[in-house]
């Protein structure tokens, strides 16, 4: 918009702009798509415009820098209560900077759809909060050029080394996990896995081998059963669990979905939770709340941590330091009534 | 941005403002920050300005319109599916149109806070999706005289009669829910209402007591319980009648909340689900479907209402014909596992 505290005053706009052509011996037309983003600019040229755009300080006097007032958080899947907790706290945080919120969803856990990119270049966002891995070094290079802060929240754990980046302490999550049911007296414990390439679940499992060993139980690998973090998964493997002769009197699901899957196996074994087996969830989603009995689990921050990115995109703006490293926010145990002694 | 495909030319828009500035005897940094939504301008003022704007044909020229390629979507509660789904559905709506959707949470079931109106209209929208029963009327004009579109997604049932608005079809859906339970042979069933000002939950009630006396059963009274849309009352209201001497063989929830109470309720009276009583709910949320045993349900079109609600925008703007009525959307029950017949 022309008049927004946000854009430029046309002359000075226009001048620089053909200054930026002519250095890159481009169009003004071609200046104009770089700059909204619009298609039809070979990559080599749409970098040089953007490079020169930066480098002439068009990103102090134009549209480019401070963004239009709008937070974009970007989701491969927006499917359940997770999704909704990573919105709450990133639009909590714009709101209270008087931005509004994009939610979008494009492309896969680790990386937006192609055309992505152009369309965020075009809204000019204040700064993108990308729930996956990493962004393709394409996209990275360009939304640095426009002086574009993002941050990644990392669902998987596996974060991009040069980017932001906020996750959640899940190794320490499984840890207190499985002391708790050690502490309930349990001494077999199985335990559901999550997908092979979810560096998250491995580490909630690593924090369950690291609980048994510390307090000096074997790890009994029949007892390690692989999972999808979906139903279905805690449902197979908590199963092969209760069925087996030598059952575990407790189950650490590594996530909500998969222990309500353990809760049907119980059920369908005609197994009481948990008077005959214990369960624990990862995440603490609202449905865990709501299952008979209500799901002891693991507090995942997942609010904190859109919020902490969020801020992470203002701290950039405002010029200070923040690194590419990954920080982790903690998690907590929240005992409900899916856990107690062994019989 | 001043180079945005839908701002304006500078020189042209500088010349409208300054005419409307004349016009309506105000300095041109006040048309600016009518234009801008920001504070500062009387009431009177804001109107008389936003009026002219809109005689001047600035909207045709400037950039009030087509907007910012962005749909709003604005709740008064962002902390459950339910909302989810609302955002899915909007947002793909969104996406094929090449356009964002910012998701905002704002004020209460019947209206967003007071300042809202100003950061939308900074904001410029191409269009608002607003999941609440009414707005302020106040709101309303100024919005029309900027000329963006806006649309109720009604829950609650009880829409402004002056603006589209979208819901659920709830009478034949809690038609549809009972008779399923008379279907399978039950004579005494009971009913969990919803939040007195919450006009849906009504209308479920409505059905219900249409299924009973199109069957020829009595309606009795002691079988209609209060209830606030929350587990909890489902829980009270299902232990009051489960408790009763002669208590019914199945209840209908009228939302899956109190459904969720209705199997606390059960559980703890030790009374088994389907087996002693069949549980009925309403809303189809995902968490429906991980109870145990999985819930029967009605499922309420939440995705296809937010896409209605788009659609109804891309119409406006586009000019079609669109009205100020209600439409409603078919419900459709969703047979599980916690609906059998009476023992």
């Amino acid at each position: 918009m022309s008049d927004s505290p946000h854009s430029t005053d046309g002359d000075t706009s226009r001048a620089t702009l053909a200054r930026v052509a002519e250095q890159a011996a481009v169009s003004m037309s071609t200046v104009s798509k770089v700059l909204n983003g619009r298609p039809g600019v070979a990559a080599e040229t749409r970098a040089r415009v953007e490079t020169l755009l930066s480098e002439v300080g068009y990103t102090r006097r134009g549209a480019v820098v401070p963004g239009a007032p709008l937070i974009e958080i970007v989701f491969s899947e927006l499917d359940n209560e997770w999704a909704m907790e990573l919105i709450r706290g990133a639009g909590a945080t714009a709101k209270l900077n008087g931005m509004g919120l994009i939610v979008t969803q494009s492309g896969t856990r680790h990386a937006p759809d192609p055309e992505w990119i152009d369309e965020v270049i075009s809204r000019q966002p204040f700064g993108i909060i990308l729930v996956m891995s990493d962004l393709p070094p394409a996209n990275k290079d360009r939304l640095r050029r426009l002086q574009i802060p993002f941050v990644l929240v990392d669902p998987s754990g596996n974060p991009a080394p040069d980017v932001p980046s906020v996750a959640a302490a899940n190794w320490d999550g499984g840890l207190q996990a499985t002391n708790h049911l050690i502490a309930l007296g349990h001494r077999r414990i199985g335990v559901i896995a999550g997908p092979h390439d979810v560096m998250c679940a491995r580490a909630r499992v690593s924090g369950y081998r690291a609980a048994l060993e510390s307090a000096g139980l074997p790890v009994d690998d029949d007892l390690v059963q692989p999972g999808d973090f979906h139903i279905e998964g805690g449902l197979v493997g908590g199963t092969a669990l209760l069925e087996s002769r030598d059952r575990p009197t407790a189950v650490f699901a590594t996530n909500d979905l998969q222990a309500i899957g353990v809760y049907q196996a119980a059920r369908a074994l005609n197994l009481r939770v948990p008077e005959d087996v214990s369960i624990v969830g990862f995440d603490d989603l609202q449905f865990s709340n709501f299952s008979s009995p209500p799901l002891t689990t693991v507090h995942n921050p997942l609010y904190e941590m859109a919020r902490e990115a969020a801020r992470i995109l203002l701290d950039i703006r405002a010029g200070s330091p923040v690194g590419t490293g990954r920080r982790e926010l903690g998690t907590s145990l929240v005992v409900r009534e899916s856990s107690v002694g062994p019989a």
